[in-house]
């Protein structure tokens, strides 16, 4: 079942896909099988190893939700084993036309022996919903 | 005015200094100076470019709020030129005994001719306040 990613793109094009597709199995195929990767979307505690990854996103894809992601990269540094995406996600909720504000996602890939993984994931919306009040913005 | 930094450490180190000294000279000294540097803080738009990083931090450098953060490495990962750091920050009120939830956040640096530079933080807090429902997490 076991895919390999030949570029950070091509794991990244799966993550979103698979994210479309509500398959947890896809989606964990985009990860580092390691206890290195990291995971953080709001609503939800951090998560860091492929486990605690695996079980963050198994409520999200067995949902009754589903969502569709449209990706917008911002920006990207790639290096030869390691690359940084930074991208907007626009996300809409099957069925309903309510408008969702745009999250801004930092997604970070390396290159292994089963080719590019995402190791690293970290979303947060912007501007973020009212009536929250980070320290030192009052 | 400008300073070298040795290491992604050195450079994240004098990041956390700046904060808690509320100084937006010593926080801009840390980061690169190009339009490819990348900063999200809740409650303000995502900030593209050195500029407008440098604009997006003038609040809350120059206002009257003190913090201190007291940062807790999670997770790093570092290649010859390129340095990803994903840790926990406990924000803290100067004066103020309310506890802040804590944030986390990740911080890339990148080697270039005048040592480490920031070019990209992101953080957001987990788990987040009340009242934010991201889209599929109904």
């Amino acid at each position: 079942m076991s895919k390999n990613f030949d570029s950070p793109q091509d794991a990244e094009d799966a993550f979103y896909d698979a994210l479309d597709d509500s398959s947890l199995q896809a989606m964990m195929s985009t990860w580092e099988d390691s206890d290195a990767v990291v995971c953080l979307i709001p609503m939800a505690p951090l998560r860091i190893g492929f486990q605690e990854v695996m079980a963050g996103w198994q409520p999200l894809m067995e949902g009754k939700v589903k969502i569709e992601v449209e990706v917008h990269h911002l920006h990207w540094i790639e290096t030869g084993d390691l690359a940084v995406h930074f991208v907007e996600e626009r996300i809409s909720l099957v069925g309903e036309n309510q408008k969702q504000p745009p999250m801004y996602a930092t997604n970070i890939y390396r290159k292994g022996e089963k080719g590019w993984r995402m190791i690293l994931h970290q979303n947060a919306p912007t501007p973020p919903p009212p009536g929250i009040v980070p320290p030192g913005m009052v």
